[in-house]
């Protein structure tokens, strides 16, 4: 316990101060200054707003802006000093500006509140945050409709169930990555718009007595639209939800992808080449080259599901308006915010780099049956019903298992044994080539159907 | 383990049969029954494009349809006998439509496979139950609308971190949740044309070599797109994730109404009054009435977060492409579904039937200290800095406390104390209709800036 | 909405039914109806101690005892009525007691309230399932010590970052899982212990006024402890919740092990073979056998971490004692419980079936440099630090890759290269058995000490 | 992209330096780096092992535990510059000892790897902050029983559904909270069980081929036992997740009592008083005086269930043995172990400042038909079923609320309306004490029973 005199802002009917473990347990500064610079645009479109409302004089209000752009070069040259005792980023801010201007420094608080100044703060720095996201996933896209365009008529296995299913065209495989990152891009872009709405005018919970014209701050910052409610504007906390559940779908994408790439760089799979600069290796096993920037993407992927729990669980029970509960919410939205964009920054940078190696891939597609399915296609065309063909073929694969041999390895005699209506066209269909070619239309395999879409991929990235 | 044969459509080129436990622990026939209408939907659409694309004759495609919609009929008259030997869902209907049509039953497989089939499903069932619950949460909204409508004028204590705040109309209280609500119609919107594409023609994961023609199925099944992507089609649930993000929200913002209707109903509260039919009893405390409805809302927000996490998780590391992980999909969305539709419906019903009591609410707004902030307002209009008249104000309300006396209860001698700046006009502001009158601002709770906002809202809702 | 009369319990003070659907929306039994033999058996210790107590005369207690047992049979004979209108499992028992046996069914409440009835039920039942599942986990156990019992000499490539690291013994590997497995039976069994402490005699939320003799119903039931406290008897959930976290720990380790088992059934790493009967095939690729066991299970692991997060979401925010949220704690209890149990029987049966592929592990390890490490251990024991070492051999790894060789397969000359201090002793250093069997120390992988830890293995089994 | 050398431990085989910002995404120093004490404490028993193993000569250990020594004392003096290049604490540290007394300092590393030495660190760091929890758990209890012995007498409302259910002992309420912590504490015990087990000597994965002393290492340590082995000691996590998941329990608790708190410093409970100096004011409403300590407790519950999510996802698909994802698991534990301790350390200050407001409750539950249960059971005693009173009762209340009247203030004619059985003693048992008071058995809230509890309390403390 501590006697020593705190600086709070509301001092006026307390009979002791704070105790000083509570004052720490309970300040956000150390987390909270980060929003200097949307608290700062915030404090400048509310101080223009109240001249223009005739609240402040001009005179006060050129103090105040001129004293808050001081603060912002201070605080961007590392010599402003963050005060614990003055709980949090906003109370820094001002009682600075009252140091430097005087008495005015106290009015810039009329008609707002900490309520809607903190939810207007991080309302703006999340959408800042988007933006350089949204920029990022493009980036990733982009390096990814390069890799297809290139890699069109590469020949893997495709998978299910991480079985040889059917051949695929590597660039196919990798524009279902850029499908992802399209809906990922588009429900960002959507969590924008309700983001993007202001809360400042609500003051503590139920409006102001002040003449204030939210239009004007509104306009001034940007957003879209004015807050409805003043009790839901500075208690709603969606807009941090909505974004870390769009970043939880973003970061299960890149642990998907990463469990790829990490199964890829395996020497049983050894798929692709990934460049040393992405790699680390061990302090005590000379010979390893590890993934590490896949492995700690999909790591990742825990940190903002729990985010996202942490957020849903917190305003889960809360009875209206603003509870203290809610100063929680701004470390696990930081902390989601940096990893999504953190791990799309790595995931850009590498995927430009990896590089196919086109015959491993080709040989693990040439084993497995993979073209099983082409030659049940190929006795349907015969005029056998589809079901009574994949039994045909069941017993051709156990055959081959038995036997060692893949399907194009057999004699036409071996094959004739399941079905003689098998003819001797049967082994153009049991090439590689010929198995993706004649998945030939929009969304199959086809290696022309990979470059249409990459052509779609392109035209949607140019008109963003 | 079991030696009986099982009747799966794969056998071919297994040697023994799947062991009976095996069989019940991977079978997904108890709860994807529950899809059935819209697989057979979307097989009667597969089929009419099957026969414009020359893979099907007529007189095929017409035994299929009629099969299926005589299978329906059975479903619904609850004679159909579903079987776990068939696994799942599209397995029964077409061996019972086999069994119905004969070997033409077994041609409706072509040119797809379970994989597509199944998210197509899903899709389609989602959509109608996305509509469901626009229309619940539309309903409830009508419902807040009526009764803030209703009770502008009735004034109640807001609150911040419980403790009485500032007097606010009960009906800006009501707006704020249909605020909230607003917010969940938008974001079930935009999930909604994420669920709504189309992965019919995927395949096992890579297409297919029939002709088909996607426009056709799109088009019959009312899709919106065409998925871009065949790995991506039969593998991906973010929709499902998705609609359980936005569910999580609307859950968690019924479960804050919750919170309040119970301590609204609490004897110390005992804002309003929840009919009977609502509650319910104890069975050992004959005089307990229960505000069952919402503790149960409440409690049930936990199950949809719960499910969200569940989808994520599953998601997380999966490889491309199809897994039988996904099998898992389905029991936490339908769950998550069920849970927010019943949810919204309860409180669509209960809604119109609370009433405020309303002296109960204006004697609480009535102490507090709730007109506090009106009376540093007032010495600001005086032309005192805003932070110094918080001051002042802290100082008389301490005397308040001490004394037992709210402001409005003090002499203007006792108020002078404070500050010599305080003349007799201030007892206007310090009554609870001045206090709210004076938020007249939009998003304010001014009696008629409710009625303004309830208009905005009738609009809003006209135009859906 | 509904004008139907209900048969409720606590009907005297209420003006008007239930609406129906509030009835079924707030109606347990559709599911608690699975407790009814826990119910019974605590109906009966209750009314045996009633009786003691001198509540009951023994011919009452006679008739109620008689007529649960009645009951059982009915229910277990599936001839038993369930009514959604008589809301949970309680109230249609004793419902059917009275019907039964009369007035004296009545009497059987006394001195208990369905709040510490539910309570009771829950943990009985819980009780009964973790003794099934910790049976399920030393059944596995066993499998796993006979596997590593017969296969400590199969050397696999043991791998970090899913890159070749050192080869291990297959019997070695195994053995992690059963360590796993050794923590997932303590923390249950931890669990079990807070699990068996019986609320009965809380009643409703204070004690009840009866003379009630809870040391009675303590020892008729098996219980290990009294609760100590009404209000968190009837409230405490914790044991759910510290079960669903052992489960999920468990169904963590579930999953790992899949991961694993998926990963060596690909064709890529083909290191083992799992029998026909624990994998299903495919629709339309007749080539496929899928691992649909492993798959499912780790898909699993999802459900039970959502009913975790689901149970601690729901009781976060409660005050005391009993709410109706509390009502929403079963069905996720029941579902982690079954999906443990099923999984842990799945693996169970599964693991003694798998068949490690000798050759290919073997031909595994010897490639990817994996015994790297020993040649630095070996430079170590010439008199160099370890680091240097390490140093030396990346430069031979970084020669091996670019040439094509594997350590093993460099000349003497070739080697000498990067320090003459190897001499021809190295070979013998580079072998798989020399590198396995010099990892000779509590915990490590020289097969010895596998078959000392399988020793210790079913020492702990034996002693459970 | 950067070009510039870095320092790695590993760079024998790459070919070029980690890209400049993939070095610092993945580097871990700036949060591992509070794991230096535990790290050289590790590292100061590994040596001393080495030396007895005769892999150290002593010398070569002095110089080395000299060296280690130093370093902590410029760690702990601010003097120490940690390098983001060095990637990790274990890397910082051995680089400056190498630094200080040159080529020995290689020498350390010797038969461990970061493997095993981070997981032994962890292990050492949540053991120490165990023990500072069970301290903190211990206050809190201690300050419980002393409010509870000094209250037992003061009677409130008892709750269901926060309904007024039946007035218990003050000191009673207090004690439920006393039987959750004890939970917590036995939990964290039989976790830190599973904490303090030796990881060390696993090495990379499979042990090494230095003759290493495990047992040494173990008894120098203060483990309890020896992993059994080396590939699950590398890459188990479940401690921590096990920790985070009574960490959530413990936090689920305080979040309960923080609801608790938070309704009874409203005003509309107003049961108790919570000193000025765990609160704060607003920077709008003077007036106010937020009860922020519990509402920030029971907001940050939420962070703690996100690490344990954040924590199952991680580990929930990672095949054997180590892989990069577990760098993951610090920074949850980290947050989860702080938040906890803090949170407690709050409560453990705050609870024995609490003061209730005894004619407040005691009104409150006077009010509300609290003995409504006693009359039934009254009657009861005069020979009627349980269920019959019910409805009688029930009946007398329904009355009560139209006539306004509780039951204590119901003429004698009028409560035989209901019942002819009630006669004049009926007003004994409707009175408060009179309820409380017979309530009189283990666990009941009769205030003998509270005292009784209490003793039973520091007893168990005691013990500790």
């Amino acid at each position: 316990m501590s006697s020593e005199k705190t600086n709070q802002s509301w001092g006026g009917r307390f009979s002791e101060p704070v105790d000083a473990f509570v004052a720490r347990f309970t300040a956000s500064v150390d987390f909270d200054k980060r929003l200097y610079r949307h608290d700062i645009m915030g404090s400048i479109a509310h101080a223009t707003m109240l001249e223009q409302a005739g609240v402040l004089t001009r005179a006060e209000r050129d103090a105040i802006i001129a004293g808050l752009q001081q603060i912002q070069a201070e605080i961007e040259a590392g010599q402003f000093d963050w005060r614990v005792d003055l709980e949090d980023v906003h109370m820094n801010i001002e009682a600075r500006l009252t140091d430097r201007i005087g008495i005015t420094g106290k009015k810039l608080h009329t008609g707002r509140s900490r309520n809607d100044q903190v939810a207007t703060d991080i309302r703006l720095w999340l959408r800042d945050e988007i933006d350089v996201i949204l920029a990022e996933i493009t980036r990733l896209q982009q390096g990814l409709l390069a890799q297809a365009a290139q890699h069109a008529d590469v020949i893997m296995p495709g998978f299910t169930h991480l079985q040889t299913a059917q051949p695929v065209s590597f660039g196919h495989h990798l524009l279902a990555w850029f499908e992802m990152l399209s809906r990922d891009y588009e429900r960002l872009v959507d969590c924008r718009k309700r983001v993007n709405r202001m809360p400042l005018g609500s003051a503590a919970l139920a409006g102001t007595t002040y003449p204030i014209q939210r239009e004007i701050t509104c306009q001034l910052l940007g957003f879209e639209a004015i807050g409805g409610n003043s009790l839901d504007g500075v208690s709603d906390r969606d807009f941090a939800i909505e974004f870390c559940a769009a970043a939880s779908l973003a970061m299960m994408h890149l642990s998907r992808f990463s469990e790829e790439l990490v199964l890829w760089t395996s020497a049983q799979f050894n798929f692709i080449e990934l460049p040393d600069r992405f790699c680390t290796g061990s302090s005590i096993m000379p010979q390893k080259k590890n993934p590490d920037v896949p492995e700690l993407v999909r790591g990742k992927s825990g940190r903002v599901f729990g985010a996202l729990m942490g957020l849903l669980t917190l305003m889960k029970g809360q009875p209206l308006a603003y509870n203290k509960d809610n100063q929680e919410d701004k470390e696990p939205l930081f902390d989601a915010a940096d990893t999504l964009r953190d791990s799309l920054r790595a995931f850009a940078d590498m995927i430009p780099a990896i590089k196919p190696r086109v015959e491993v891939m080709r040989e693990a597609a040439r084993r497995g049956f993979s073209t099983a399915t082409d030659l049940a296609d190929y006795l349907v065309r015969k005029g056998l019903p589809f079901r009574d063909c994949h039994e045909i073929v069941g017993h051709a694969v156990k055959y081959g298992v038995a036997s060692g041999k893949d399907l194009a390895e057999m004699s036409l005699d071996e094959l004739r044994q399941f079905s003689d209506q098998i003819t001797d066209d049967v082994f153009a269909v049991l090439t590689l080539e010929g198995s993706v070619n004649a998945r030939d239309h929009i969304g199959g395999t086809a290696p022309n159907q990979v470059r249409a879409a990459v052509a779609r991929g392109q035209a949607l990235l140019a008109a963003r």
